[in-house]
């Protein structure tokens, strides 16, 4: 990691930002101990294969259970089942395995112990609906919520309460055995009732939440879903259930923890860092902007911090799309963000999803530099008219700039980097 | 200055910016010494009235000369004249005055001193169109510049090469008389040739340049304009004039300066500053979910910097009229930030422009606290439906929550400011 090489500096802050939150690094140190009676694992995620392998190798003794993970997520394991589903739109295989996760949690008794594996798009993942429901009727409420405009927290409020697994009720359904979920977060603030839609612990929200933001957002539900939010016998689990007295939660990897490992590996190469938070949202590119900003004041005033310095933020912005271009947020945030910076010497800038997948294409993210709007005039990339045509991939490929590192199997968010190489005069 | 009362902590750090940047503080301490001749003051601005006044307090020896400021920017000169005109349309008004202020520099020698006022607003306010052109020309083409998308740069390089003042040419006419130019900069990188489009530094632009971005940007302009800008004697004056070698420049107030004054008033209130940048730009609701998401970080990991803390940016965010509601960018800014921060606990914030008028109201800004939401309800105001709306004065007219200066007769652009108070338990 040298400074002669600002893009590598920053793909080995990328790296250490991995490795603080991966399955294998997290999982082992929080393991629970054994029970007297059996242990069933179950999980659901873009992490939950990569966590149940890492679970096989460092458990002692017996082992059964079964994890739900996105297509091409699955990794191989021994005594675990493991089940690829379609994400973000649920599908078939997603809610037979979310039956089956239930059906193991309702076969458990007080000695036994549910290791729950957590980790983002687990919503989507688990979507078995609650009794009386169809797939189909949460997949039409759900296609009306992203065309809403209600926020991530909104849609998951509505998701809760059409669902047989979330919002507590795994908990419950395993009541009277023990609980103890490990927990890789991606949502703002960590709140262990948004992880995946929280199977585990108490909701905070009621259905009567649930109608009011279908109300807000004027969207119309079939009939079914109108009576099972109306029904007071359908309301997730209370605070006070006595499953959730027996069930512990351990978040074991989070966006702020990735950023604290980029920032102690940019330390030790002498780069000062700072964070700038790990929830950082908004529109992508105008984040880009702001974050462009920052970095010019570093390099003109020493402001916030000196040069040589990295700007560290996570978190999920969102992408208006107006074009037909393609390009996930990381690609969108890091081409506003080189628009803004115009050229500026010195500055050096990477956006990728920790899940290694930008949105729905086959980059994590992408990096510029001092030379990419040069870089992109010779190849005759008019950098502008792609922002507008919302096709921030077909930027950063032409140039040769994309990262593309597969799935990562876990999932903490974006992660952005921005170097400032010190003043050479 | 107390955080028991953090509306006044921020009200007081905004007046500590004010006071570090206005005329008053900034002109006595870098005034030059007089010359053998006669000292012609002139100058252009919203700050140029208050920075004549402040001359004309601490001058020693005979003193004239002219200034033009924005309509109710005036304040009482004895010996300066001082003309009020249109801004940001220029009028005949400003026209009149640029062009007696070419005719005051003209008539000065070697000996005499051009003392030079700038400030922000000087570009529009110094409309005195190059010979052969008229008054209506300029201003086609800046109707269609600012419809056009181009940014400001680009638009300053085409109405400097529409000029008879800007762009070097006012110290080319004042040669060969000593030319000391003070400014008060509200733009990005306080470029002097950006400045009020820097009618005493050199330009570094071309007529070429301008030619290209009217044609990028498609915009037809009166043949007079295409005729001027193929005409190789009139271009700008080039860096190797020797009026160049006879002019100094000195920054006397900047965005940093006043930033910096704040960050020193906090600080001794016990509360940790953090200057984000004196240049944050983007649109104005984005901007303020950006700064939201850093506040809501250092409230719950105490990154980038532990409560209590107060984020301090400056510069000039943009806001695009969907709407018809009203509202300048801080306003706009500070909705956006209220809505993100979903009334979080311990964070108040103040938004207001420097110049004391945010956009074309009658307000400097607006502030929030951690009440604004529910108050907003109980007042039956939808911040979400008044944000699509372009209505962020309407938001915070109705709370009682603007912030009303009147023109403070100086501008260094933006101001923000963002208290996060230690937790309390």
């Amino acid at each position: 990691m040298t400074l002669n090489d600002p893009r590598g500096f920053l793909g080995d802050l990328f790296k250490a930002a991995l490795s603080a939150v991966t399955a294998e690094g997290c999982v082992p140190a929080n393991l629970p101990s054994p029970p007297k009676g059996r242990t069933v694992v179950v999980g659901a995620g873009k992490a939950a294969a990569a966590m149940a392998q890492s679970v096989e190798r460092h458990w002692n003794g017996p082992l059964e259970g079964l994890v739900v993970t996105r297509d091409d997520h699955g990794v191989p394991c021994a005594r675990i089942e493991v089940i690829e589903a379609s994400h973000p739109v649920p599908d078939e295989r997603g809610q037979a395995a979310a039956g089956r996760i239930l059906d193991l949690a309702q076969g458990l008794g007080e000695d036994d112990l549910l290791l729950c594996l957590i980790s983002g798009g687990g919503s989507s993942l688990l979507a078995v609906p609650a009794p009386g429901l169809s797939l189909d009727d949460k997949r039409v409420v759900n296609r009306a919520l992203l065309r809403s405009g209600a926020s991530i927290d909104e849609m998951n409020t509505v998701r809760k309460h059409l669902s047989a697994v979330k919002g507590g009720r795994l908990a419950a359904a395993a009541y009277p055995a023990r609980v103890v979920t490990l927990a890789i977060s991606d949502v703002p603030g960590d709140d262990p009732s948004v992880i995946a839609s929280g199977p585990t612990v108490p909701d905070p929200t009621s259905s009567a939440d649930a109608v009011a933001i279908l109300e807000r957002y004027g969207i119309e539900v079939p009939p079914a879903v109108t009576l099972h939010l109306a029904d007071p016998t359908s309301e997730t689990p209370p605070a006070d259930h006595p499953a959730f007295a027996r069930a512990e939660y351990q978040l074991i990897a989070t966006p702020m923890m990735a950023l604290s490992a980029a920032a102690d590996a940019a330390r030790r190469a002498g780069v000062e860092p700072i964070i700038l938070g790990d929830a950082i949202e908004g529109e992508a590119r105008e984040a880009g902007t702001v974050h462009a900003g920052i970095a010019l004041s570093v390099r003109q005033h020493g402001q916030p911090l000196s040069a040589p310095a990295v700007i560290l933020s996570g978190g999920e912005t969102t992408v208006t799309v107006k074009g037909d271009g393609r390009g996930g947020r990381n690609a969108e945030f890091l081409l506003g963000l080189t628009l803004a910076l115009k050229g500026a010497a010195a500055v050096t800038a990477l956006a990728c999803d920790t899940d290694g997948i930008d949105g729905s294409e086959d980059n994590a993210g992408a990096i510029c530099d001092p030379n990419t709007l040069q870089r992109a005039a010779e190849a005759g990339l008019d950098g502008q008219a792609m922002q507008a045509n919302n096709d921030a991939y077909g930027f950063f490929t032409a140039l040769n700039d994309l990262i593309v590192t597969g799935p990562t199997r876990t999932n903490v968010n974006d992660f952005r980097a921005i170097l400032i190489e010190a003043p050479t005069t």
